[in-house]
């Protein structure tokens, strides 16, 4: 654990009130998770209208200006308040996932409550992780401020968005008419976990994402395979040769000029990484595996951090419902995406991929694309004083050293930030890796809400 | 075309028969397609009953003794009548299959009509090609046989299945429990088709058929790509290579022992089917292809008759809706078949894919199967004098040599009827490549319909 500096006078007394307030933050959050804000479902569209009013609601609460601002999908939240310090723009989301399949939990996704469980007591409900447990983190801290000194801790924007599981359509071209609006010296971001479930982590890179759907078209109907099972090409065929061909037998992608713009590992960063002692047995141990399937030359932490992925992330052709049938069918699909990181450009990507497929299409066959968008690779700077403040009082809060890592996902905000509005963003979070956020049974630990509360009253105290 | 006997005299009065009453012939099949004998679907059991009804009433008003034979699943329909002559039984199958994409028909499918197209006059609906056209030609047949004569032809047992195009479940045990009653000198079925739609032709090798699931399992759930990605094996990487990896470079199978027992083509085979010129560029070219893609040691016609091969019937795994999910599957499927040749053992070639693929597993990975029938290939002895006669009688009708040819598919009651009731089996129809069976806008050509009846006319009165 670094030195820490003396616990500033400003503080004591908020953590104190966050302590004592925590059941109240607990049933206000449980308040918000019983709204059905599934953003991908245009069933539930008036939910996610009910969130963001809820949102609105508890901002004005807190004293800020704050109101729901329409959108052509769902709307945003933005709320203004405070005065002095840096100013700095809070984002989160109040969408959540759709719950589906239902039957895997244990009690309605909407009706959350909080648990007892083996490793401690949770709070279980969709969403209560990704991303509304989160988000509450960051106001139940200013809340505990305000309660202690009357007013909020400094220069403050809140921006919460109701379309992040559903692809965001409408955030950029918000972010772009109201770039005055939204613009402050540094944006916060709850969106991520702490590192291996125990130390508090912020993370500077994030890999880009290129993703493509690609179909395959031999015979142009289907086929019966004993008529022409021999003669004619199977599509299905021709796709899983393109796709084992992907990988060398080192793990390395083959396409052509992939690993331009990847480069080394900087020096500080992979002895930083060393320093993490990253367990990638029990990494893998959860979810049944053992082995590092990578690129051999890589260490495991590198495999989801810094090195570049090619993935089959879905594939379908043929017959694929019970029972059999002896078709030869005419067309295979499969969605491929690769994580980029670095300097790969997703566009020379998508590219060689292409020409790849082109190359190795048989005769007679022809493939179609499609494009699922692309971002490059996210380096964060750290150059804003706030970086170092987080740190401290993440290692504060935690007891454990904060490390700045890496994260194998894409976070498109991040970048948006940067190209819509110059500001750079610092990503914080307290989600664990078991907190099953997509899936059934979600759940956030109170641990995570409660420390995460304290961990962001320690930071706004270092930089007011 | 080959120098013929001449006409017997019992044969041209039948005949004129035939052409004179080919209007009402036409609207008797024209009331069976009108009732949608679906075997698949459970909601048309009672239209399935009632098909069968159909064909035993038609089959009393020729002088048979017919009844609807209940099974587990739908009736079977056994006639007996005739007398003298070799006893022949003849198999067709009044079920029919599913009509989907409806929208896809010109007009109801069970709203049969004689059309008039481009290539001719047509009867358009579902099963009039697959199987109650091509059945009602040996019925019609045996109409203007006794309405000519006063009596049928020779000693006959009609055989009708009504679970063809739904696995067949209950018909080895029906002919098991009714083995005595099935018993015949030979046995007739009309389900196949004319060589390049033209050619009169005799089926007597089948390819045989083994089918297999296999389910990959890399992580024990779904991961998301980002975290996991390069880091977890991916069970479609694994199954991609595991299917790419069936075939080498020249288009041979690679499993272990799989050829053992093909041999090679007799030459008297060899030399028929050199003899029927198969313009394989055609054949390819009506599908949208121009390259057989089978082995290069291997010509176009002994690809789809001849020599054994893997196919890739379906392959589905990880996220294959609309959009983009970067899912790392936890599980990856294909369904696998092999059509096989000679002697080759079914249970063998399935033993040798499963060690391929355990042998081909990475670590974490596992492989789970599950078997989908298995059948060897059959091989019609030519014994009985019914086939040169029918060679001689098709040649006749149809004005060019009938040949003796393969059939890629499987036609299981062919090995059935020897297997279970000891009897050889005889293959001839009338069908075209175009007819569209199993397909929207199924049809039969008035002129297969028409020769059709011809040509058994012409076989019964050689045999008689």
């Amino acid at each position: 654990m670094p030195d820490t500096a003396p616990m500033p006078p400003n503080l004591a007394p908020v953590l104190a009130q966050i302590d004592s307030a925590l059941p109240s933050a607990l049933n206000r959050l449980l308040d918000l998770l019983r709204i059905p804000s599934i953003s991908t479902d245009p069933a539930y569209a008036s939910e996610c209208h009910k969130a963001a009013e809820w949102l609105v609601n508890d901002l004005i609460s807190l004293g800020f200006d704050a109101a729901v601002r329409p959108t052509q999908g769902h709307p945003m939240v933005v709320a203004t308040g405070g005065n002095g310090g840096p100013h700095l723009l809070f984002y989160g989301h109040y969408d959540v996932q759709p719950v589906d399949p239902l039957d895997l939990w244990h009690r309605g996704p909407f009706d959350p409550a909080i648990e007892e469980t083996a490793k401690g007591r949770v709070i279980r409900g969709r969403g209560s992780s990704d991303d509304k447990g989160q988000l509450m983190t960051f106001l139940e801290a200013l809340r505990a401020w305000r309660a202690v000194h009357g007013t909020l801790p400094c220069r403050l924007t809140i921006f919460l968005e109701g379309e992040e599981e559903s692809g965001s359509p409408s955030l950029i071209p918000f972010m772009q008419e109201n770039a005055a609006e939204l613009g402050a010296d540094l944006a916060l971001i709850c969106d991520t976990g702490l590192f291996q479930s125990r130390s508090p982590a912020i993370v500077t890179m994030l890999r880009g994402l290129m993703g493509e759907e690609v179909t395959i078209t031999g015979p142009n109907k289907d086929l019966h395979s004993g008529m022409y099972g021999g003669l004619a090409i199977n599509p299905i065929r021709v796709l899983t040769r393109i796709l084992a061909g992907l990988h060398d037998e080192t793990g390395r992608v083959t396409l052509k000029g992939f690993y331009d713009g990847v480069g080394d590992l900087p020096e500080e960063i992979a002895a930083q990484w060393q320093a993490l002692a990253f367990d990638h047995g029990a990494f893998l141990g959860d979810v049944g595996l053992s082995v590092p399937a990578g690129e051999q030359s890589a260490t495991p932490l590198q495999m989801i951090w810094s090195r570049p992925t090619a993935e089959v992330n879905g594939i379908w052709g043929g017959y694929t419902g019970d029972g059999f049938k002896t078709v030869l069918p005419s067309k295979a699909s499969a969605k491929v995406s690769f994580r980029l990181v670095g300097q790969q450009d997703p566009a020379a990507v998508r590219e060689a991929f292409r020409a790849y497929v082109r190359a190795a299409l048989p005769a007679d066959c022809s493939a179609e694309f499609h494009a699922h968008g692309a971002s490059p690779a996210g380096h964060m700077s750290v150059a804003h004083p706030a970086f170092e403040a987080a740190r401290s009082a993440l290692a504060e809060e935690w007891g454990l050293p904060a490390a700045y890592v890496g994260c194998g996902g894409s976070i498109p905000i991040a970048g948006y930030f940067k190209t819509y509005l110059g500001m750079d963003a610092m990503l914080v979070g307290f989600a664990k890796d078991d907190d099953a956020i997509h899936s059934p049974n979600e759940k956030y630990d109170v641990e995570s809400f409660h420390k995460g509360i304290r961990s962001w009253a320690r930071l706004l105290a270092k930089l007011v």
